[in-house]
Order: C-alpha cells, then sequence, then structure tokens
C-alpha cells in the first residue's frame, strides 16, 4: 500500500524578486513592489509530502519525527529569520520567488529520503498565493 | 521544471438548486433545503491553481499578479454578490452545483492562459464540502 | 471561577441589505452590491460564548452538548438554507445586517440561559467581516 | 467530465502506537512518547474525496449528503470518542498509526461507493501532521 | 500603554469525564460518549495571552520566546501525550473537563510571571468547543 | 445597543528588532535572530475592531467598506511589501516589535473614526504570536 505523509512547518524570511540581467527600471516594472530594495518579508508555511509504502514493522512511511527533524536542519535552521537574497546561498544567483524557494527546499530534502519515496513541497508565501513541485517535468 | 502556482480568491452569493425538468415536489425531494424557492446563499472560496514550466527570466510559472486579476475580471466580478439562478447567464439553464460551478469557472479562466498552462479549479461551498475540476475526463 | 464556555456553529443564508425607507436608488448608493435585488448569500459562522461560574458537580459552566442544541433549535433550524428578508419573520422589519443578525440571534438564545449566565455572539458574515454583540449597552 | 467532490469530518479519539511483536522497550524506543502505555489522544480531521463522473440529472458526481451519512454511520459512529486499540476491531491487531487508520476508512468506505468511483482519503491527526490514501500502489 | 500578547501552543491527550462521587450509570448519563472508560483524546489548542504595559526597553509586554518555554516547561512537557486522568497530578481528584483543564493551566502559568501581568488562557478541545479563564469570579 | 465590528487585513513587510541605543551584542543577546542585520520578514494578519451603537438608518456600527478602504489608504498603502524600519516614518526611531506596530496602526486609524467609537488593533506577527491594543493604559 502506498501512502503520503506530509508535515507542516514554518519559517519567516525577508527577501526581494530581483533579476541581475535586468536594469532597476525594469525590475520595478516585471516585480513592482515585490521588487523593492530595502526588502519585504513572509511567514512562509511549508508541507513536505513523502510518498511511498508503509513499512509493515512500523506501520509508517516515515517517522513523521524523522520528516519533522529533517526539514529544521535541511531548511528551517538555514531559511528562518534570514534574508533570502543576501544570507541563504541557494539564492545568491537564483531570484527567490515562491516557485524557486520551493525547489531549492526539495533539493536540500530530496537527497536525505530513503530510495523509493517521493517528495512533493508546497510552499505558502502568503495565505493566498501558494506553489507546489514534485521534482518532475510534464 | 514544472510547478503548480494556486491562488485563492472569494466570491459570495445566493443560488438555489433546481432542475427544471422536474416538479417542485421531485425538486424538493432531492435537493432538499438546498432547493428554498427563496434561495440561500455561501461564501465560495476559489483556488486557481496553473501547472506549467518556470519562466527561466522571471522565475514565475504564472505572475500571481495576473492571476488574481483574471480571476477578478472573469469570476470575481461575474459572480460576487450575485444570484447565480437569476443573474449569470452560465446558469440560464444549468444547475448551479458546485460541481457545476467549479466547470463553468474553468471554462471562464482557461482561455486566457497561455498554451501549454495546465488548469485545476478547487470550489468550497462551504468549510466542509468541496470540489475540484481539471478539465478532464479519465 | 468564572469562565467563558464557546461553541461554534454554521448556517448559510441569502439576504440582501435594504431599507423600505429608502428609494431604490438610495438603496443601492448607501449599501452598493449588497443591495442586489434578486439577494445574495453567506456561509454564516457563529460563535456563541457563555459566560458564567464552574458547577461544582459537573465542572461544566454549561453543557456544551446543551449548547450546541440550543443552536440547532433557536437559530440552525430557522436561519439555515433561508433568505433572511423573505422566510425568517426576525427580519421582516429589519434590514439583515450583520450587526442585526447578531443581535437576533442573541435575543433567540438569551431567554433559554439560566439566570447570571451571560452571552456573546461572534458572527462571521465572511472570513473577513465579523461582529460581536454582548447584549449591553456602553 | 470528471470532478472530485469532498467532504470534510471529524472524530476524537485515543490512541498509542504499539507492536505486540516487540518489547516495551522497543515500543517506546521506536514510537517515543506516541507509545504512552495509557494512551493519548487526537481530533482527527478526515476528508473523504470521491472521484468521478458528474450524472447528468443532478448535477452531483455524489450527493454530499449522503457521503456525509455514509462518513457518519461508517466511520464516526465506530471511532468517535472510541479508545482506537481498545474498542474498534479494525485495530485488534494493527498498530494505529495514522497510516493505518486512513486505510481502514478507505475500507469502511470504498464498498458503498457506486463501481467507477474513485476514492482518496486524507487524515489530520494533528494540523501539522496528516496521511492521505488513495487506494492504489505506485 | 498597555497591550495583551499572545502566544499559540499545542498539546495532545486522551482523557474522560468522570465524577467518582457518581455510579457508572450516572456519569453515562450525565458525560454521554465523553465518559467511555476506554479514554478518547484531544488535540488541544492552547492561547496564553499576557497582559501588561509595554517594557521601554525592549518594546515587549513580554518576550514572547519567554512565554513560548514557559508554555513548554509548565504545560506541555506535563500534559502532552499523556492521559489526563491517570498521568497528570493535577487531575486526581478533579474531573478534566475544558473548564477545569483551562484553570490548571492558568494556575501553572500565572506564578512564573512578573508581578502586575494579567493572565488569559483560551483553549480549544475541538475546533469548535473552547473555553477561556481570566482568574477571576464576575 | 452597541456591537462590535472587526475587519481583517494583511501586509507583508520585513523588519528587524534593533535598540540603537545599545551594542550589537547587547542587541543580538535581546532579540536573538530576530535582529538579524539583514532583516527578516512576515506576513502580518491585521483586525481592526470599532465598538460603538448601531446607526438606527443603516443598521451599521460602522460601513466596512469604509473601515475597509481606511485599513487601506492609512495602513496597507504604508505598510505593505516595505522594510518598516527603513521605509516607514513610524519606526525611524521606534524598535518595530509587535505591540509598537499595533500602536503605530491604532494611532494611524483612530482619528479617522467618528468621535464616540472605540477601536482594538490585533495584530498577529506568525500565526502563533499576536497582540491587540485598545488604546488604553491599565
Amino acid at each position: 500500500m502506498t501512502l503520503t505523509v506530509s508535515r507542516k512547518a514554518h519559517f519567516n524570511a525577508a527577501h526581494r524578486l530581483y533579476s541581475p540581467d535586468w536594469s532597476d527600471e525594469k525590475n520595478r516594472e516585471v516585480f513592482g513592489k515585490c521588487s523593492n530594495p530595502n526588502f519585504h518579508g513572509h511567514n512562509y508555511e511549508l508541507i513536505a509530502s513523502v510518498t511511498g509504502p508503509i513499512d509493515p514493522e512500523t506501520g509508517f512511511v516515515i517517522d513523521v519525527k524523522v520528516l519533522k527533524d529533517l526539514i529544521k536542519t535541511q531548511v528551517e535552521d538555514a531559511f528562518d529569520h534570514k534574508n533570502l537574497n543576501l544570507d541563504v546561498d541557494d539564492f545568491s544567483s537564483l531570484n527567490p520567488t515562491a516557485e524557486h524557494i520551493a525547489v531549492a527546499i526539495y533539493n536540500r530534502l530530496k537527497p536525505h529520503l530513503k530510495a523509493g519515496l517521493h517528495l512533493e513541497i508546497t510552499l505558502y508565501e502568503t495565505p493566498r498565493n501558494f506553489v507546489s513541485y514534485k521534482g518532475i517535468s510534464l
């Protein structure tokens, strides 16, 4: 039997949307107030969803405590109370859109999961805007 | 990389469930209090989810501001504070069940998305009842 | 010891804001789209909060099952899936603003509470708009 | 047209994680405080999602009232205010992890759905931990 | 200036409502399924609200990190994943109704607050039932 | 009759906690990661609650549309997508703790309310931390 186990987590961070390939004017035109040079910020709500078979011994797909600790060490410790543009290497040359943050989180968590487990990241940037990423291309 | 970007929106409206092919008695029998001739209403919560590749220039699948404005002009302006049965053409001959409202919203938004983008509509009729539609038949 | 016990409930209804003392034009001017002649509607979320001493025998201020049943018979059965303007006597000559609906609910529940218990009604008309009423004048 | 109709429900129950094949020490080591011999408990939030074609007569995939009643008789009456380990036969020899509870709920509901309808169960054990099951193996 | 600072926390526990002064029959009659001898359980959501003046040096009424840690050591460590009736001394001779749990939490936290700070406890037993206690009698 | 009308709004912003009277070391010691020199950020959820008598003509305490527009022009336009420390005059010499932000919002809105209306500001800095301010000293 295949199930999905999900864990919600939280971090908050400052960021701005900015492309170094563009003039300040074009950044303002495309990204609007999201490109404020002094940054703005969000409470990011993260859901990490792991899909795989139930372990017949434990009855778990993955011990949610393990998943919680993995999110803590790989994501929260790196992103929480940080400026994504200035403090986090993942975005040193990558625009921290919600899409790119979700991919970065996927890339940080996936190598720590056992082979055969699938991962989906859902990331709320605000209560009304969110993205999800499964590590695949259609 | 393929991701899904979702935007939540809101409208409220009156409606009643009613089939013109049936007697009043049969409408009452099948649809119960949802068929009250004087209408009842809901705060509909809408999630429009767009799936496609990340644009390498912007880092967006779709600019969520564009998606927000599209929902505003195509759905909210047409449905908000309206009587779905009496004021909205989509339901002049279509029973406004949550299922049909979700399909109508899909049909209003899909033509405005770039080719290659997939759309899913999730519609909460109440906090406990909701439907979703991806524009496909299994 | 004095505590407050609260119970959340739900009903959905159609309504329109309308003053019979005014012209249609003035109703439209003051109440805007909330005055649509064909009605609109809401999922009303209701919180009834009862304040009083703990009964030393049961450890309850009020048995929440009793409170739940009271809301069912006095409010939900009367308001749910109804048109507040047309189907509910409380609003035959009273404009069904959120404020007036909260007062009507207070007046329906209060007489059924034991002497010495205080009541507060909180009513969400939408997830972003809500009112509360304690039965007092400042 | 194929849609998914979802209904949220609620039950609360006591449980403990425990494998009869293991020593108490190993149970404590693997399951930690979730294995407290005197039990702990949760407010389980359940979402049952049914996927299928729209019935052209009613405009429903499934009447949500039917789905609500099915959840009531097959799940809530059996699980609500119970001790899953001691009071519910499904777990007489099955560790009541969130995964196993979701599978048990699937198995209770699926036989009551018309042929051709798909079912997915989402079960929140806490607001931050949840699982989902579609009755399939990848 | 006087403000209120609130912190939400979470614990889950098993309990049953039971008065040792009554027969089993009377316990069942008064407390219904809440008196199941094998216990049931809840995800309790706790809000601790502290009211007092802003410290002109820090700009805090109370450092929310201090409040969070206080809830952790005084409440979560004692109640989380426990059986309130069997594992927690506060309820060795006190029926663990939501009201009594709120009072017990108040009594655990209040002595650790600086003189002059007021405390209110709000405790959700389910998403629809909650109580609050300010340490006063009307 | 006296009621309270509440409106929820939203803004997101970057900030850091920092006292210019202290060394960097002391700022770090007192404010921890909240004092990150490159800022972090939040989705602030704001509730503005206005208490007063019902206007017998409209049935409103305050037209919630008026309250919504007031929050837009006085708070959202000034704070949304901004760096509170660098971009907002209110905090040019005031540490932007949740407490101080709530007071600043109160001071921005109160002068625009009619005499006799009371105002309470509730501000969520995260889903688990929030403050409220009524403009009074105990």
